[in-house]
């Protein structure tokens, strides 16, 4: 248990095992990540902004204010949240490092909203005025709450970074709040938004406001669903996470980003109300979840139709839907879980999450986007045009942007904010969760203070040096995860006087208890060979295959589109070893004789090949750069 | 080549390799596909009445005449459709067996369906009038033609059944049509309908009136189809087959009804217009839409999303979409290709299709459907509401009806005009396609009479029995289709003088040439084993897995609700050969050992499995007949 800290923290519970550290505390000073927040700050945020722009969506509030609507609408029912969104990863950016144009374009921004808001605090560019639906009317499809989570999140991000800001983003979400608290209360309106999302908000606009109603309504609206509170859609009431009551369920279903943000926000209403019952059910969720329901590459989500979870072992790589939004809700999940009961793999799935899914979803030059995150492409589809919005899901390409374009925004707040959720504190020590160049300066949780430089070449490397900067004198805990898929690991701690101590891990967490002084490097060594992985024999869809991954990274194989049918044609030989040089991994590849059949469903059982040249493997997180292509994770086996 | 011939027939070219039967030549007179048309006649044509009725889709018609739309329309934009085609169905029941009821309900459904024709001949109860869209604003989604090519072929089933009635479809139909050409021609708009349909329905329109111009606007349609006329959907221009020309095309594409329906009608256009290009580019289509995209079931479509096919080699058991309408749509395509060329596999499809899709779909009571048909159902779903429409495809029950419900009278069309499908002739004798108890009355091409009765337990049994009643004296040849699955046949001819003669088949047909005279007696022996079957290496989905199929019917495994996830650990050991017995088929069972990891993708190989009892499968035709259960076709070899 911890004290509240005044930090720049992405989320802060009241209490729980750690304390998550602000921007203010930890900052990514160099390596993959560090390269990854230039491009989004540099690259992302402004080109987020050019098509907010472009597609009218920021403009539905100049015309809302103007009294223009509804005729000169743009955009889908939610389109305001992608700028509340695009404010949220902007106070996260402006906090982690002062941006006079940024900066500009945050205030414009949220002048621009405020000029839309009711006097009585209601915001939507969708709903209420005369020529549009009533406000409320909707619940199931309109999003009215789902945007005004966002604009909570933002209105929080903002506090946290620059607390008293005078751009008066938090008085709109706080009459925004209020309204919702006083039309959804517990005498209001006895539903809840179709797209779980304000529960997060409230959540966390009330730890940073210090209002316990809207804690209330957030536990309000958590308890709600699962009574059949809205209209069942064609695919059934999991499509809302209303089929269950959020203490039945045992495991994560329906549509992932609602049942991700949905879990995010109960986490939030469990620990702030201490209810220990409700956050076992939560570990139980995510627990079968990741067991039963989540793509090698921490994605989730296998139907296209309802962007939702497949039943337990439906995986198929070829139709993963895996969201790039999912991911994210996945991440908010999983370090709530983490912060709230200090283990249980979360840090495992965020850092497979983070590798392969966020940063893959995003191009290296940070202005292109996967909307969802296939483990097989077979065919490499169309160029997306460079001057519209794209389709989500149809080509091997990334695309500027989508006709539904939560995934850009929501990638540019999570790098923005990534930071802090690399470490956390306890009264006992400081544990370093995810691996990345960075200078921590912070204190314990009983105010012992700490600072550290880590380094690291991670994910090429699997050596993570911390040095210590500032440490009291009284021995404390320094904590290293050792991820699962690493089996183990090598600790050494050469202190200032020049003592070398060198400890074997095999555990989940390496850990280092001493009086650090400053001199002090403690170096974590994780192995990275590059090794075959095979699913539970469940899962149908990737029986007979295997999948390569080195540390973190996830590997594929790719074509480039003029290759034809090769990736239908590949087999690995299991029987060598795959081997790492230089960014690939080398397979043993053989290669499958097969004209085809009128009929290929056969009698017959044997399968032909003939030995190949050695095939090199791309990190995922590398594809889909070098113009259309085909591309798989899972490769049969033979 | 054939003179054209006036009998009942589904479909009748005026030229071809093979002229088909009508129901006035073909009865069906025991075994399995007798009682499932005395069911179709008995059960589910009243049922579907009695929910055209109840859903008020019929009753739009009246509300039509009366002034009182759009108020008090009921139904999807399509809802018209469904009177049309059960009106088709009833058409081909009523020239299969007289009936005064029906005939009654028929003729007071056309005299209602003719009180809402405006006087130009247009007729839609979902467009055109006031506070309703215009005619033709929505080609698209509208189904404006769609319908009407629902309602050609209705009229063309009556004209052939019951030439001459006064019941004036035939005239309700040629002034839509008229409509259809002045709207629709050369010069007029220049688009097509979203939906397929109206090709085929003019074709055969044609076919009946003599009206050229019904053809040559079908052709019209065909041919603008591919150039881009229709607004491209978010999932690509194929789910409209808009994205090529006909002549382009090299498969399947798209959304498989609209496909389907759209081969069908552009084989009839081919094979009128005489259009020897555009056929062979056709039977291209066909061969290798079923070598790479069909279900072992003969099903077609992997995506929910858009109800389309999958890329080549995408055939997911578990998200097998194989939409019951699909594959009536398939029996058209490949029927026509039949008639038109003699031979192909054209025939084994349409088999396979009919025993484990249309046979399949509904109930044996005939009052529950399947709208989707999958091949792995893991959780057991709901209990459909027996007393409102389901949605399309989310339980292991078959429902009454569907929100969406063009499969129930889909499948009841076919059902009512099969025997049109068992058996054609050319001038050198009669081919027998199909095998079901049979009395066939016709005379060859060239005018020699032929009668034959057959004779059969198939499926269960591979024995079919000709006997022939009536010959002319002059040597002819009877051909009987050897299915692919077989694999070989013995053929056996006793001559009425008592000699036997005994041949040994390899290739796709058994041919008997001779001068055949009454109380001549032939008889097919198909092996009728069963047996295990893989897919092709590049069906990802289904590898290291088996089928079983004996004779035309594939099996499957089915458990009771309450059996948990026996299914997924149920593994087939392919050692031990399936044996049959009573309807079922016993195969040696392992069980897999398997408790969840953490983390279902681990370095480790092997699976670990115990020896069961024998387990036996059951017909796919007869699964989710026992309640609620989960199900799965293709097993895990182990």
């Amino acid at each position: 248990m911890f004290t509240t800290h005044a930090a720049a923290v992405a989320v802060r519970p009241s209490t729980g095992r750690l304390r998550p550290l602000g921007l203010d505390e930890v900052r990514i000073t160099g390596g993959f990540w560090a390269g990854r927040q230039r491009t989004n700050a540099g690259v992302t945020l402004p080109h987020i902004a050019h098509w907010l722009e472009r597609e009218g969506w920021i403009g539905n509030f100049d015309l809302a204010a103007a009294g223009r609507l509804p005729e000169g609408r743009r955009g889908r029912e939610f389109s305001d949240s992608e700028i509340y969104k695009f404010l949220e990863a902007a106070a996260w950016e402006l906090g982690r490092r002062p941006d006079a144009a940024l900066e500009a374009r945050f205030r414009e921004f949220v002048a621009r909203v405020a000029a839309a808001q009711w006097p009585d605090g209601y915001l939507s560019t969708a709903f209420g005025r005369p020529g549009q639906p009533e406000r409320w009317s909707d619940l199931a499809w309109g999003h009215e709450l789902y945007c005004l989570g966002h604009l909570f999140q933002a209105a929080v991000a903002r506090e946290r970074t620059a607390p008293g800001a005078d751009d008066g983003l938090i008085g709109i979400a706080r009459r925004a709040a209020d309204l919702v608290c006083e039309v959804f209360g517990e005498d209001g309106i006895q539903s809840v938004c179709g797209h779980a999302e304000v529960e997060v908000g409230l959540a966390e606009l009330s730890r940073v406001t210090g209002e316990q109603r809207y804690l209330h309504q957030a536990r309000l609206f958590i308890d709600r669903r699962g009574r059949h509170v809205l209209p069942e859609p064609e695919w059934g009431r999991s499509y809302f996470q209303d089929d269950l009551g959020i203490r039945e369920a045992t495991v994560q279903r329906g549509h992932v980003v609602r049942a991700n943000y949905l879990a995010a926000g109960a986490v939030d209403v469990a620990v702030e109300t201490g209810d220990s019952g409700l956050l076992a059910t939560l570990r139980g969720v995510w627990d079968r979840t990741i067991a039963r329901r989540t793509h090698l590459t921490g994605g989730q989500g296998s139907h296209f139709q309802d962007e939702a979870f497949g039943e337990d072992w439906e995986l198929p790589p070829d139709r993963a839907y895996s969201e790039t939004c999912a991911s994210i809700a996945s991440i908010m999940f999983s370090w709530r879980l983490l912060l709230a009961t200090g283990g249980g793999g979360y840090a495992d799935l965020i850092e497979r999450t983070l590798f392969n899914v966020v940063a893959t979803a995003v191009s290296h030059d940070g202005d292109r986007f996967f909307y969802t995150n296939t483990l097989h492409r077979r065919v490499p589809g169309e160029m997306p045009d460079p001057e519209s919005a794209s389709p989500r899901a149809f080509s091997s390409l990334r695309a500027p942007w989508f006709e539904v374009s939560c995934c850009p925004p929501n990638i540019a707040r999570t790098l923005a904010s990534l930071a802090g959720l690399l470490t956390t504190v306890d009264d006992d020590g400081l544990q370093l969760h995810q691996f990345a160049t960075c200078s921590i300066a912070t204190s314990l949780a009983d105010g012992t203070p700490v600072a550290l430089d880590v380094e690291t070449a991670y994910p090429e490397t699997g050596t993570v040096t911390v040095r210590v900067r500032e440490a009291a004198t009284r021995p404390w805990t320094l904590s290293l995860r050792v991820p699962a898929w690493a089996g183990g690991a090598t600790l050494r701690h050469l202190t200032a006087a020049g003592e070398l101590r060198t400890t074997t891990v095999s555990g989940p967490v390496a850990q280092l208890t001493a009086a650090f002084e400053a001199g002090d490097v403690v170096e974590l060594d994780l192995p990275m060979a590059a090794t075959f992985l095979r699913a539970d024999p469940r899962v149908d869809a990737l029986r007979g295959c295997v999948a390569v991954q080195r540390g973190p990274l996830v590997f594929c194989a790719e074509r480039p589109a003029g290759a034809g049918d090769e990736l239908d044609r590949l087999v690995v030989d299991t029987g060598v070893e795959p081997s790492y040089s230089d960014g690939r991994v080398v397979v043993s590849a053989r290669w499958l004789q097969r004209a085809d059949s009128a009929w290929p469903y056969q009698t017959g059982g044997s399968v032909a090949t003939v030995a190949g040249e050695p095939f090199a493997l791309i990190p995922y997180v590398d594809w889909g750069h070098s113009g259309l292509c085909t591309m798989r994770v899972w490769l049969p086996e033979g």
